[in-house]
């Protein structure tokens, strides 16, 4: 029924997730859906950045990548109480702090997850990826491999006719080094978007956006999605919050 | 912060998760909210049944059991090719036959059990409950104590700051079996609906009314939901079924 190298990728628009199209592009997988959540984000820009980087891919390789984003906003108010979604402020602080649990959105990963389990099944594809990293384990549990590893046999039992298995590639991999991995590919990171406010340009102080200056600097390059001014601004930012 | 007996439950309105609601209450957990899931299911007469069936236990044990009808019907058209959201017609045949696969909605009790687990954080009950149970091993693997094993291990290590565990107290007792504990409690299963159809009356030959009436059958009962003249006929569909 199914092609064994067909797969569904979970696509937020920002740097893991777009890396993570290329890499299996590279690795030989038909990419046949990338899926990209509404579930209510303050940081909706980067559905639109999910796009643009859908178009891009597909202009790259000649592909007919399918994008589709999933409106399950339904859920916003059910599974919230934090800074994403809810009415706390972001927390400006380093992305391993004790401060960042509040950017948790409880069970996201394994909402988003099982939504795409469920298309693979119906479009008879083999696998699901996602972008989890371990730049993410101290404040997200649901990006470890210990999570990942149990997910993934339950959705292979659960789906037993037509079982699904979860890959997540990047899972011992740092952010640092998950950009090592796409600069070899010439990613256009330009139209990726991280920052978890989600206003017009990114603020460059909340957990996501000092992750990702932390790996373009270890990279030693700048970020492209940056003007110059911004990126001399935001590795000030780093600076500050790293000695803190 | 949580309680060790709070518990969040799906209940779809049908006989198995009504009967857990009193079996759960019986055991002493505190029932903190009962979630049914709007997937776009062609017999969407079951929300009404819940509804019937909360207002019931809250009646019965003066609690205040909260029902929340989740819509995730956006997702219909993304996971199905099936019997119960597609276009196919429900197969007449008995629950454990080849045929019932097309009421299979792919991965769909993943799905539903990762945004109850998602709410029990948010309100921080330790459990998450659904009413698996042995008669549906044969057709639906996400009912096997393989796949609820798993999926609970991955829940709490998913959510490891607030754990959350799956209880499915049915998962080795066949319907049959679910209904003699069930007529114990003295549950009202005259509110309940199952039939996969959905129309005025139950059609008395699809799997899971068949599955009903054995059930029923087995513990020397009527079924309370049906007229007399109703109920003949569910025992003469039943026998010629069981004779193929």
């Amino acid at each position: 029924m199914y092609t064994m190298n067909e797969i569904v990728v979970i696509l937020s628009g920002g740097i893991d997730s777009t890396t993570l199209l290329w890499y299996l592009q590279a690795q030989g997988y038909i990419l046949k859906e990338a899926l990209t959540f509404n579930y209510g984000q303050r940081h909706s820009k980067e559905l639109v950045s999910a796009k643009s980087v859908v178009k891009q891919f597909n202009d790259s390789f000649e592909q007919n990548l399918i994008h589709r984003i999933i409106d399950i906003s339904t859920i916003k108010d059910l599974i919230s109480a934090g800074s994403l979604t809810g009415d706390k402020s972001v927390p400006k602080d380093f992305y391993d702090k004790e401060s960042q649990k509040t950017t948790i959105v409880p069970n996201r990963n394994a909402i988003m997850l099982s939504i795409a389990v469920g298309r693979a099944v119906t479009i008879n594809a083999r696998y699901v990826a996602y972008a989890a990293h371990a730049s993410d384990y101290s404040v997200y549990p649901d990006c470890r491999p210990e999570f990942i590893d149990k997910f993934d046999e339950a959705m292979y039992l659960g789906n037993l006719w037509t079982p699904v298995n979860i890959l997540a590639p990047f899972k011992t991999m740092s952010k640092t080094q998950v950009v090592t991995e796409g600069l070899k590919l010439n990613i256009p990171y330009e139209l990726t978007w991280s920052c978890y406010e989600g206003k017009e340009s990114p603020c460059l102080e909340c957990g996501t956006c000092l992750e990702r200056t932390e790996a373009f600097l270890e990279n030693q390059k700048s970020d492209p999605s940056l003007t110059s001014e911004q990126w001399d601004k935001a590795q000030k930012l780093y600076r500050k919050h790293k000695s803190e």
